[in-house]
């Protein structure tokens, strides 16, 4: 880096000065206005809101580069805001500060559909990048549920139903282009698929959540899209949903999706149908698959998958033919949890989130369907159980924060101890900080101080976030 | 960490006082034999080769940690050392010191079939996994040819022909156990196949060559053994290869391998066949192809593949059916350059590496090939061309290095000018660290140096490899 511009000293922050600067530098792109503020003070999850003390819009990695120049000269904490879709709080600005908008980093760069990239800026949309790739027979696979950003979607770590076909954004990020806390502009990896060039900086910032830099772009693989054949059973239990998993992985067919609902969701679902829902369901845990092959290529083996579900207790597959019949079932899938949340006025849902190695599945969501249970809060479990990822899903009222906290407490560390993580993929944001010790113990967390202490010496990086408070 | 006990002042290296506290505390397991010295003096590269002071062998991660532990209090270089089978010299202790051999680490701790995850010690050996995985339908596919350590493999951040369909090391390993330069062990990542957990540190160590940390186990994802058919074709033009392999990748076909042999390796199989050698072809530039299908399913899309090779200029396919037939090409593919080197007597092979987007590798292809025609020593270019990676093969006299450095050089700027990367695969070591800030940029290669000091603050692992020397 060409200067290291931050003071050695750890005076307070200078929080007006930084909105004056701010204010002079950016114009109408620096607002204080309260509905700008209260626009970017939560995000979709269950925490606590909090007000930036200014939002600032730049349009540029180089306008981002002297936020953060700002940002550092008076020692005021920078909170990067994607479309504030997260569900751990990684967005609220929990200590005030300048929240930076990413919605005018809106420019699709460059796509190479011989090469199967895409270089995006950092406020580009998923659907927005997937419209424009259209008529290139290759689309960007991972898929949140969210129209989130790309860049918050790096900065997340996210991934979706599409995971355990494709990877999650770890895999399909290429490379970056970051503002570090002192506002240099470093570039990251390259536009070839592979390297083994130096450390890896493209993966140290995906999932960094803003606390190591901001992000302003990302270089993304393609793939071309597939033919698939979609199909649901239902299954006697739990287990025998899981282990039907199990053994379709290892044949190697290609699961597109797989994705578990408990009965509880099955029973939502149903409940919907008799408001005049698109789907009824057998009352069982159920598997909603998608197998995909290359376009134009024969179906997947359907005769052997049929007998694995029977083997461990499926119903008889429904396979569902054509694209608008399988639609039916991922947009069942979609807005499933928005039937359920709207069943109980006035809540609002929680949703947690852990991963655990496949073997431990069963186990794992039978436990927490006994949680569920033994609690008045209704719960929902959803899994990509192909990953070995499941959320319980709280439809909350505003008094029964602590209970709920309590059972996704409980979920958390009935992951860690079966091996697994307390986040497959809403990341740490506020919400998993507690959980960071346990899970990768006290030499591991203290290597990630070490690395945020190196690369954001003030603290400026969207602090409060991922790395628990010193005690 | 429990205790940094790191000196804070730079005094020089005290390896009299090292080598004395290894051999106390190791006995046997600690040696200065000028034999074993000897042995773990150069890898496979044509980097020159130095002597260790001393091989210590330690048996467990605890071991390795002391090691690091009197390296650090006597502030005394640490090269870790896999199989000797590294490309650009990374195993070579160019400035002496301690050689870590991970030979006695040679554990596989455990098989987990239905996570498909095995957890092994650094030292096991990619073959040796393999071989133990034999009954459970799965395997380790990341193959670079050498029966390399695992732990070797991970810290180089290897690939090799399988990587178009089952990615690099990096997709491929979960978790590590590292051992630090203050000998503290810290464990990355988890047994969930996927994680949003924190900062990645796995990704970070993966491909650091050991300058960051030693790696002492590492947990890997395996897959199922899959059906395949292999074929192969002659193309009238480089550029009609690349297109061809264009094609089917972006129809979505898997593709389990894909490898280009250049006029140059054509001619050199030829001339084995005519010595007895198994297979003759074309005298056309040639791609070997591996398509693959689940176990059971049908054979992929052969017409369509067919196709797109004859719209391409390419020869009828010959499909290699079964096993042994395609085991054939395999074989070549891996042999051939062993008969070039015989070829030239006294010569020894230079093997250079570079990735560039695959828009960009006939034009980088023909580039490498009109300096090797301009060249007096014999080259050939053989390609893991999905991931638009290509090998360039020098069979060097003693006296042509200089020679055979300069085309190397204008192969990677040449890669770096198509946005590619200088080595998408052997690693950086010794021989690409001229091009690192070149292809990464100032504050990028600044970071990874932020990063080093942070970690290691007496340049005690492996120093002199990765990073550029200051000037």
């Amino acid at each position: 880096m060409t200067e290291h511009a931050l003071p050695q000293t750890f005076e307070p922050s200078d929080t007006a000065s930084a909105v004056e600067a701010l204010k002079a530098r950016f114009g109408e792109a620096a607002s204080t206005g309260s509905s700008v503020l209260g626009l970017h003070r939560r995000d979709e999850s269950h925490h606590a809101p909090f007000d930036p003390d200014i939002v600032v819009f730049p349009s540029s990695t180089e306008e981002v580069a002297e936020v953060l120049r700002i940002a550092s000269r008076f020692r005021v904490p920078v909170t990067p805001w994607g479309t504030g879709s997260g569900l751990e709080g990684g967005a609220i600005p929990t200590r005030g500060g300048i929240t930076l908008s990413m919605a005018r980093l809106d420019r699709i760069l460059e796509i190479r559909p011989d090469d199967m990239i895409a270089r995006v800026e950092a406020g580009v949309r998923r659907k927005t990048l997937n419209r424009e790739l259209r008529d290139t027979g290759l689309f960007f696979p991972v898929d949140p549920g969210a129209d989130a950003s790309l860049g918050g979607m790096a900065s997340t770590g996210a991934s979706g139903t599409n995971a355990v076909r494709y990877g999650v954004m770890r895999e399909n990020v290429l490379g970056l282009t970051v503002v570090t806390a002192a506002g240099e502009i470093v570039k990251t990896g390259s536009l070839a698929r592979k390297s083994s060039s130096g450390y890896d900086l493209t993966r140290l910032f995906v999932g960094s959540e803003g606390t190591l830099g901001v992000v302003t772009e990302v270089s993304l693989r393609l793939h071309p899209i597939a033919d698939s054949v979609s199909a649901l059973a239902g299954f006697e239990t739990l287990e025998g949903a899981i282990a039907t998993v199990i053994d379709i992985k290892r044949m190697g067919l290609s699961i597109g999706r797989v994705e578990l609902l408990d009965l509880q969701t099955v029973h939502a679902i149903n409940r919907e149908h008799a408001r005049g829902g698109p789907l009824a369901l057998e009352p069982l845990p159920t598997l909603f698959f998608e197998f995909q092959h290359a376009l134009g290529e024969s179906d997947p083996s359907t005769e052997a998958i049929a007998e694995i579900v029977a083997s461990h207790g499926g119903t008889p597959l429904r396979w569902m033919r054509g694209a608008d019949a399988a639609q039916v079932i991922w947009d069942v899938r979609r807005d499933a949890m928005g039937w359920a949340e709207r069943e109980r006025p006035g809540s609002r849902s929680w949703s947690t989130d852990t991963c655990v190695p496949i073997s431990a599945l069963a186990e794992s969501i039978l436990g927490a369907s006994a949680d569920i249970a033994a609690s008045s809060v209704p719960g929902y479990i959803i899994g990509h159980v192909g990953d070995g990822n499941f959320h319980c899903i709280f439809m909350m009222l505003p008094d029964e924060e602590d209970e709920v906290h309590a059972i996704a407490e409980r979920i958390a560390r009935r992951a860690l101890q079966a091996s697994g993580t307390a986040t497959g993929e809403h990341g740490v944001g506020i919400g998993k900080r507690e959980f960071l010790i346990e899970e990768h113990g006290l030499p591991a967390v203290t290597l990630m101080r070490t690395l945020k202490a190196a690369l954001d010496p003030l603290d400026i990086l969207n602090p409060g976030k991922v790395l628990p408070d010193l005690v």
